[in-house]
């Protein structure tokens, strides 16, 4: 009577997949990168893109890369519909893949929101664990309408989203010197990192490990959102050769 | 420069919580239950109570006793607003309560969908574990959009919200036990009692376990919301006692 096949997919392992498929290599700036698929109406187009150029050179996202998607474009086995267009933007676990395919044993734990205060982050206020949750945390956030991202851009305090991984301590300047060589390569986002055996934004870490919050990616979605604009995210979409992507602001 | 007050509370900790206060007693039929709060305009009040009966009285929920509140009613501190009202409704973690009282070490896993296929249980598609998350599982699936309890109600296939706890198998005859006495006291909603040691509805039970799976309290709400009513919710919101409630046949 039971199916094999219909086990239940938990985010986690979803992300251990997308991780194994990063091919990005900082160091060269080729490779394929996980996305972000957002899909909102073609006559908000003009408005999505100023309100994701504003988000990201405000610094709350991973990467000014994004790849536009027009009626008819097909992505990963999903075609854009007549009067929609889409976006494809850097997910904050390609930093997650990096990480892995440079030799370091990070573990994705959760998505979250984290509470900004004059510009600095204070805590997270509320977290979804990947390994016990079906639905992506960041959508599952951004679909209960408990970000204030705009009023974090104006104000320099509100609600983000967020994510937090962990690293064991033995690897933190190789962890430090792939995070450079990302920021080079135009992937950043990193909100902390954490000293071992430390709390992180009041959560705590994993013995002889090290905790690093980065931005979610989904901080510009969770802003057109936030404006009344419709827009619809598959977090965690598919993967993208970043030779397919420009930084956005060459596109508006 | 941590505070110790600031520690995320999981909602599995909330729930331990209010099993803890729970005191309805189901042989004499008294004592406190715990309840979802519901908050929608008041201009809907019919269209609300005659879907919350209809869905209710389908089996769709934990129990027929439901609290009305109108605007200016206080309930867990939250006041009703001019031209909104509200109903408070059986929680299925109610059930969590009654047992533990009995003296059962019962375990609530997870809130999530099940999918039905002509009116019988078949899986659990999406889940989210209570002690992995600080948002209510069912609010989240509520605001996913991706419950189809209209279409079960209508064809007797969709997918309804359902959440599992597992219970150790010495404790299975005074579980029956106590579900019947549940029963009669107007308290069911159960969906599928497993067998020890034996998956259920797809899903793992922990060694020399078995799993209960009851009917979301919030499935009335979910047929509400399905139907474009503004409809707010806030589960696992209080206890009331059971002699401040009522049937709802007795109200519509």
């Amino acid at each position: 009577m039971q199916d094999q096949g219909y086990r239940l997919q938990f985010t986690s392992s979803k992300i251990e997949d997308l991780m194994y498929r990063t091919t990005f290599d900082p160091k060269s700036g080729d490779g394929d990168l996980i996305v972000n698929l957002s899909l909102f109406r073609e006559e908000d187009l003009e408005d999505v893109l100023n309100i994701f150029k504003t988000t990201i050179s405000s610094g709350l996202a991973v990467s000014p890369y994004v790849k536009m998607l027009h009626c008819g474009d097909t992505i990963a086995g999903y075609r854009i519909e007549e009067g929609m267009a889409g976006i494809a933007t850097v997910c904050s676990i390609t930093i997650d893949g990096i990480l892995l395919k440079s030799g370091v044993l990070v573990k994705p734990h959760f998505g979250g929101l984290v509470q900004i205060r004059d510009g600095m982050p204070v805590r997270f206020t509320d977290v979804l664990r990947y390994a016990s949750t079906t639905i992506d945390p960041l959508e599952v956030l951004m679909s209960q309408e408990v970000t204030s991202v705009t009023r974090m851009l104006r104000t320099g305090s509100g609600k983000i989203l967020a994510n937090l991984r962990g690293a064991p301590m033995i690897a933190r300047e190789k962890v430090e010197s792939v995070l450079a060589d990302m920021m080079d390569a135009g992937i950043s986002g990193i909100l902390e990192v954490g000293e071992p055996n430390t709390r992180i934004l009041d959560v705590s870490v994993e013995r002889d490990h090290f905790g690093i919050v980065v931005i979610g990616g989904t901080n510009p979605m969770a802003v057109v959102q936030e404006s009344g604009i419709y827009i619809r995210t598959n977090a965690m979409s598919t993967l993208i050769g970043i030779d397919e992507m420009r930084p956005i602001g060459e596109i508006i």
